[in-house]
């Protein structure tokens, strides 16, 4: 089961706002169907955000009607509705600009079936380098993972949330296919349930022993020495390290602190963000109110209760053990140690 | 809306399980039908169990149809099916107990008609004292809020979780009537929903600002500086200060440590347990895992996820700024002080 699937003229895309109950694609077969597939989070996680967007401008140049000259500006159009579609994963952004570069190294091209044929080939190209990039992840990550134990993730950095094998669930999936015994606790990740419906499908689909907690069991888990390490997933790493990652993933990160718990972030390098020197200058998307009112259409409070949603928050590196990319493992100071990562390409 | 009414023959529940969006009561004229709502927490709440048990004690002696000699060994068991409901809030037996020690004193009494208006005169006496505890609480607890001030609350403790005002929502109610600008954020409280469903209720019905979150974000807003204070209840004070309250607390005691924001208790001295040393002691109830699958009959998860579903936690004394009676506030150190307090009574 795959997130994204490349069906040649469209984008074949897991509907995730329906799982696990319902499992249920869409085709999404013009650049506009891929950015509301995105702002409805039937595809979500960084990673898989950044592969759809791709597709997402390839599908837009391969609709285009008009002549060469007016390719160029069309094209940011397709662009900017994309990168409009959320705004705190940063890896949207990053396929955004390869796909424009690439576009950029057209320029002298004049065959429009040629130039489509170019952004499919890298939009391909992204996902098949997230897909190595993952499995990478899992091996370097391998390395923190003790022979036994129980391992906290929250909201989902697995295959769902990649073109394939995920991050924080890579390593996961690594250090299992190793032979450790590893028992995993996924928090459930309200609103959007990512933890409950996606994190425990996949793993139980690979036999890897899950519990499922709600967000506010994570510190009593940590008082009974139940939790030895945490690994999540990151939708934006600052220069300095500070991490944006689902809401609650702040929480976590100051309870393993306060209980001397090991807390890793893994992440593909695409998500490092060197334009942004700390963890306050990242955007935090606010989504609809309706998110923390309903459950599937279900009210689970007060139809105009006033609420508060923001689907981010930041860690400060300072709570980070490391973080695990597809080049090795990043340690503190990160301010040092994630440029030299990131000039070492 | 009351939790509970005395009918005269029959407890009126109002069933919380079904709350904000239907408003049904369940007459409960038997003290099985009384456990049964208890265990189905369309009953909850420390105080409101105290309660309800007390009336479910009473109701067992009125359907009493045996003779006289056999009533004791009868109402052992009334008091035992009534006890084994929740294990976890102490209010439930120390209500039982009252009950018990009134039919003890009754011991000459040959009448049973006698007997049993007694028991519920004892019943609507409980009742009665946790209404004026309450107020008081309130009272006490006003000192603490500032002028201004963001008030975090978990779970509900208000009018719903105990006879009436409530315990931390008893405190903002006060500071409220007080004039003070009061905004309350409500924890949605996994899996039971109370915060989503009954604490944005009682204060959108009071007209007190209230914004809801879900209980992951409770850090990310402290780290915003969006909260001055956090208030919440009780299920039972072990005698150093350790305090059981429901599942997340400890999350939000940790957090609120973590960003130096006070951290306080409101409960009844009725909730304070000498007999258990520490928190180490206090029995936390483990709850259907079908509460973490499914919200109101809609599947949020895998249906055979393994879950673990504690209802509650214990925050260590080390955590709590003060714990506010109706006899006062108590600060540290607990050992010393609870002590003190309730040896004043």
């Amino acid at each position: 089961m795959k997130a994204l699937e490349w069906l040649g003229d469209s984008l074949r895309i897991l509907d995730q706002t329906k799982l696990p109950v319902t499992i249920v694609y869409r085709d999404a077969s013009s650049y506009e169907e891929v950015a509301d597939a995105i702002e409805k989070m039937q595809v979500r996680g960084a990673p898989a955000i950044g592969a759809a967007a791709a597709y997402g401008y390839a599908l837009g140049a391969m609709k285009y009607e008009g002549i060469r000259a007016g390719l160029q500006d069309y094209m940011t159009e397709v662009k900017e509705r994309l990168a409009k579609t959320r705004p705190t994963a940063v890896n949207l952004f990053w396929a955004l600009c390869r796909m424009e570069d690439r576009l950029r190294e057209l320029y002298e091209v004049e065959d429009l079936n040629e130039i489509q044929k170019a952004l499919i080939t890298e939009a391909e190209n992204i996902a098949e380098d997230d897909r190595k990039v993952n499995h990478l992840i899992g091996e370097q990550g391998n390395a923190i993972v003790p022979e036994e134990a129980n391992i906290l993730t929250h909201c989902n950095a697995g295959a769902l949330a990649t073109v394939e094998f995920g991050t924080a669930l890579g390593v996961i999936r690594s250090a299992h296919r190793e032979g450790k015994k590893i028992h995993v606790y996924a928090d459930e990740t309200r609103p959007f349930l990512q933890g409950a419906r996606l994190t425990t499908f996949e793993l139980m689909k690979d036999k890897i022993p899950v519990t499922l907690i709600a967000d506010n069991m994570a510190g009593f888990l940590m008082q009974q020495d139940k939790i030895d390490l945490v690994i999540v997933g990151a939708d934006r790493i600052a220069a300095n390290g500070d991490t944006a990652n689902k809401i609650g993933t702040y929480s976590v990160a100051v309870l393993a602190h306060a209980h001397g718990i090991p807390f890793y972030v893994a992440a593909p390098t695409s998500t490092v963000d060197l334009k942004v020197p700390t963890g306050q200058e990242i955007p935090i998307e606010e989504r609809n109110p309706m998110e923390m009112r309903e459950v599937f259409g279900v009210p689970t409070a007060p139809a105009e209760v006033p609420v508060y949603n923001p689907a981010f928050d930041v860690t400060p590196a300072k709570y980070i053990t490391g973080i695990i990319t597809e080049k090795g493992i990043i340690t503190p100071p990160y301010s040092v140690n994630l440029l030299k990562m990131m000039v070492r390409s």
